[in-house]
């Protein structure tokens, strides 16, 4: 380490909290994803009544414990990146910011307490935190058969969306209001829920007509759900047949699959580095290495 | 410009109309999409009680806008076309007129006004707007891969059909008319609505027979569900190899696919034309470009 | 005609009533199916109140017309096939018969009537009468390919049964009767409902524990529908690859693979003869042309 | 069989309970497998109040005789295998414990009678004696797909629980205590009754902001039901290409694919053991053959 001297206290800080290449980083990691779980327990308790009312002081102490510890790595993460402007607007940025203040708030305005629960939206780190894990590879190749019908699903999801509003105006016109069908907005979302199938019951249609469309909206339902599940079929099959014919040497491996790593750029957070990567190839800032 | 005398402002009208090749075509396009989704919206709120008691008047004068735009729309399009009757009695015609008449009967027959809620059909011809966007090569894959299952989804829905109808009958005799399976149709949709795993709940058998006769129908809609899945994923996966084929040379492309373009005939309305094709290959009528 | 003096008024019969390569035999077919239809139309519109007590005389006369009719098939079927006992002992035979005879009983017994309702299995006789349609290549590739996956099916839904019993069990000790979880049969049924998506509701889990549990049930239910698609999928994608290496000569069509007709045996009633079998494969019998 | 005179007494009833090579093995799995299946029956039976009122003494003694049967079979287990230590602990050897010991507990402490439902776990045995039937092909290409896809599918069911989680809290934040979302716990077992298509209906979004949260929910969960079935259609696909090519003998059998038979080492129990092999592959201690 005495080799590299140019290698400050911050470039260690984001190393640890940043990447996970380190043991340090991988404990920093594992920790975080411990407390993510832990916060959102702690909210998840505190929101019955039963359990707050016996246990109030013990959740409210612990919660203040997360929310200082949230804190002072929210510090840490600024105070270790280069470009700080860029990590708070960043996405995580702003819902690391989200999860601590609403605790703070609750000292000065009553009632804001609720908003802790916006904390749930950090357990969406576990996704970046997952880097370090062995499904990484698994959940790119989810990530790239979704990316790559996204033009078919699309024009799938629209043509839902069309048809629930035109089903849905249809049947404010055919039930009217005494079957809960109390005006348009209502009506389509009655229909959505019954063209996914999820059928919840608290509106059904009572006429004959009605029922008779409602017939026509499930068995449309029941059919175009086949049509996302072969278009992930078919991206799936055909990746797979792919690395199958790569590794009887038919078709070359795709140029695309080399090694990354976990490596994040200190100057302006870009991801994804190639194994040996020295600079970013983003903005061309030098990346670290031990 | 100057060099093509011959086009006449009919012509001029027609290309942006019913075309998207040039920009005011495109423009058109757009305005239209727009208007289309504003009354949608339109509709939407006024039927909802508590917002058309605060906003009437502004909704009813929007909505007298919208009609009116919709209505010169609809006489720029029979000016435009060689042959309007074509057009009149056309699938698109019709709506187009649907969505402008319940505006005016409403001034003279109180209650028509609720139909002015067919307007939503109009999102119809949001998959012709469609045209111009990169998303016609997935809806055509869509459609293509829908098409070529045809008649086996025709087989499969015959065959629910039927089930329907048959354990419909069934479940009228077992469980009888205290659990709500009053009649035949009621039992039918019943049974549709359970095959199609939506099930609302209104409706629910009671008597042991009826139950074990409903788990017999829940696992058979479970299990037939895989089947038009099983259709479209096979479908797509074929279109895949195909392509990959294609690409590769094994199998010459497919021969049919060629660049289309938005043209679309003066005097027939035809669409897909051939990028190039100086004649309508249905009515032999000359299409124009610029 | 005239050289072959040896066909019998019964063998024409028989090629009317039970075959379809005859202008005869096909209107045969039709008019059955118009018929059946009617009659499962009757029977809906008799169950429902109201408009049985506007039209009951109608209704009542139109059904004795047609079980007079079905009545007169099942005699003229029964004339012409050699071996009646065999048609009457059949899987349709039995159908045919118990789809006129409750009409007759409700002369003697009174409350026998509502078992007209069974007429609606008669639906079933469509599928046979489907061999006439273009849409028999796709009901039997769909036929072919539940075959195949039908040892994967049954572990599949095995597996399912066995689920249900055990979630079942767990549920009733866990919520208990104020729950609608009345007793075993009743909760392995509310598992079933939940299991395969429907959700009808009439019976939901109220404990924390019984919630919890319900989760996991649903998860397992979402996760395992994916099982039959998968099975029933790839069984399409293996055929349609076979079809098209078939074409291509990569490999020889399959032998099976040879023009059916719809001859049927006067003797047995056996079917799927090849074009051009003199005699039935199953009992040897001559089987006519023209 | 004089000439193996090593084989004990032991050794004999090891192969019997153990086994299923051997017509009396065979015997014993059908036995076995009608006991379990009617002691299910009878906890059934005994589950529905009036059943018991009725045939209470019938159901006891049935019950008592079954659960000296099986503790028959327990202790015959115990002393036919080497190490008795390894089945007691085994998954399987827990089970048998406790679908016999809350009968003789019921003698002794009231209440713990309802635990003999606990004998439906009995019936996960059947995948074990499954081994004989020919369903084993079947269910080994079931559970290797779902091992291949092992990775991805809990990629998949983590992103449907952060998913729950994160809308959970959303919904409790938006439509409050009245609508039933009453904590978050509950708030977000409604969501995964949503996500899956369940729908029980038992709690409904009633505000237009918590119905409009709800569709974007269940589009969701109708969108991601693709994914497992894509993941294992893939996997099942591919299966079937893999085998159509060993056929053709374009890629060599899978050097896995040898048969297996239903050998049980009396030592380790260990399973699976390679047609002809005379040591158990685990333990090395050896395996008898008739």
């Amino acid at each position: 380490m005495a080799v590299k001297p140019t290698k400050s206290w911050k470039d260690e800080l984001h190393e640890i909290i940043y990447e996970a290449d380190t043991p340090a980083g991988k404990l920093f990691d594992v920790v975080l994803l411990i407390a993510i779980l832990a916060s959102i327990v702690l909210v998840m308790l505190e929101s019955v009544k039963s359990i707050d009312a016996k246990y109030h002081n013990f959740l409210n102490i612990s919660e203040w414990i997360i929310t200082i510890l949230f804190s002072i790595e929210y510090i840490l993460r600024i105070i270790s990146v280069r470009r700080p402007i860029k990590y708070i607007t960043s996405f995580y940025g702003v819902i690391d910011l989200l999860s601590t203040i609403p605790k703070y708030l609750s000292l000065i305005f009553a009632g804001t307490h609720a908003l802790v629960a916006l904390r749930a939206l950090r357990l969406l780190r576990i996704f970046r935190i997952l880097k370090l894990a062995r499904y990484l590879g698994a959940s790119n190749q989810l990530a790239s058969a979704i990316k790559a019908s996204r033009a078919k699903i699309s024009v799938f999801l629209f043509a839902v969306m069309i048809a629930a509003v035109i089903f849905g105006t249809i049947m404010y016109l055919v039930e009217g209001e005494e079957s809960g069908f109390t005006n348009i907005p209502k009506s389509v979302y009655w229909c959505i829920v019954t063209l996914t199938t999820v059928g919840f019951g608290d509106i059904a249609p009572v006429t004959p007509l009605g029922q008779f469309i409602a017939t026509i909206i499930m068995i449309l339902g029941y059919g175009i759900i086949a049509v996302p599940t072969g278009i992930v079929s078919a991206e799936y099959t055909k990746k797979a047949n792919d690395n199958d014919k790569s590794k009887q040497g038919v078709i070359p491996p795709h140029p695309n699959e080399v090694q990354l790593n976990s490596q994040c750029c200190a100057n302006c957070l870009n991801e994804k580095h190639v194994d040996g990567a020295e600079y970013c190839f983003k903005c061309g800032c030098k990346l670290h290495h031990d």
